[in-house]
């Protein structure tokens, strides 16, 4: 049996590695070419896509590839095993240097994110790793971790999605209450990286309700909040679930208890009633 | 004569190796209490800035000191020369271990803002370091730097502060339309390290319209942005300065050029005509 949290580590390891030589040899920029997710893609991410899958096909595992980059793509023959890739979350802070990008590797059983049962994002600037695998906890650089025990929004540091505010009508009035009343607000542009941090208690809520995440960026958060006793809900407060492929979007609430999950939800709801 | 930058350098290096052995220790958290500048005093923030009083002292350096926990505070006998002092820029991201948050620390030859003179803003996580004298361009870790060369909102990356909109009306809603046409947001959680980015490319623009940004915030990276080739002004586009004290508040606008500045300026009046 394949041990998928290992073969991710190494992987996300070696595009640490490489992202850092390219950095150096300052060939990260250049024109991209739009992705099978609809971004445009950098030489960094498909250099990050193509260590994966040579690693499975090295291995010879066979599996189907749900990447940003490729689309949906059976590896060595194919078969029930999903490997659900975002080689770098990030990519605009990783171009820019700004230190916040991420690799996210996610296993599931099945085409939907209920079927993950492992998940690893790993910041690639600093190597600090969170994993999960499903009934067995979340860790951080391998130690335990659990969520925070903030239950008060206004106790809250909370991180938003407003990229593309543009293309989606009523976002920002949306969170307004939200924004009055937490603690403090975070916009660190690595979706998968915010949504661990949920996981750790760095930070205490990630919101994206503009419809625009996608579900090779949360395959390995979702594992991970929820194995770190965390909640990742829809902005109505229902389960979220969606499929596993490369132009799959979702809005989500991922938060570090009921309690303050319950009081998020409840601040989405008044201005969506204003609106 | 007095190196400024050589000795900030040292400061912050010390400052950024004590912050590491502290988070190891586990020391940083605990209850803390109200600086000079009104925010939380934590332990980090009162070890790095005794850091500075201590090396200032030892060097028996003639200064004022305006420092974000002690207020102002004559060093060895006071004099024309000010050290302008945030010890930990971004404490919250500190105590959760989010990996962005600064020492700041300036030069001036008198109390206003625009007597700074040399800045150094580093990075005490990764170590990287923004520093400018007067006349003489700013670095980034030694090596010559400037701002980016995006001239359109559409292209840019720009940081907005959007904490404690509890406390100041209409930010959200006078920043609209550029959270709206602005190509990427961020929210990073540290004044004085994104407005340094704006030096190095790394962000476009940082907008801070809440009038909530201390002189000891600003002081560094102002020089820093100014000497890489970008624009420090208030919201309204006017010249921007303000007394170095430690309960001095401002608003601005750090950008990469004239034109991105004006068209900066000119989405915020829109919006403000139509509250």
């Amino acid at each position: 049996m394949t041990e998928w949290l290992s073969l991710f580590m190494e992987a996300a390891t070696t595009i640490k590695e490489k992202t850092k030589t390219m950095f150096r040899s300052a060939q990260s920029g250049g024109m991209g070419e739009i992705g099978a997710g609809g971004d445009i893609t950098h030489p960094i991410d498909t250099m990050a896509e193509e260590i994966v899958i040579r690693r499975l096909q090295d291995e010879r595992i066979p599996c189907v590839l749900v990447s940003e980059e490729a689309g949906t793509r059976p590896l060595n023959g194919g078969g029930d095993d999903y490997v659900v890739l975002d080689p770098i979350d990030g990519t605009t802070n990783a171009v820019r240097h700004i230190p916040f990008y991420s690799t996210s590797i996610a296993h599931a059983t099945g085409p939907h994110l209920s079927n993950v049962d492992a998940g690893l994002v790993m910041d690639l600037h600093n190597g600090t790793t969170f994993s999960a695998k499903k009934g067995e906890g979340a860790r951080m650089n391998g130690v335990e971790t659990t969520v925070s025990k903030t239950t008060e929004v206004e106790e809250a540091i909370i991180s938003i999605e407003l990229t593309h505010l543009g293309r989606v009508r009523n976002v920002a009035r949306t969170l307004l209450p939200l924004m009055e009343r937490s603690l403090k607000l975070r916009l660190l542009g690595s979706t998968a990286l915010e949504t661990a941090y949920v996981a750790s208690g760095a930070l205490d809520a990630f919101i994206d309700i503009r419809g625009l995440t996608r579900a090779v960026d949360l395959a390995a958060a979702a594992v991970i909040v929820r194995e770190a006793g965390g909640f990742i809900v829809t902005p109505k407060g229902e389960k979220l679930d969606m499929m596993l492929t490369a132009p799959a979007r979702t809005s989500f609430v991922a938060s570090a208890n009921r309690q303050l999950t319950a009081q998020i939800i409840e601040l989405l709801k008044t201005a969506s009633a204003e609106t």
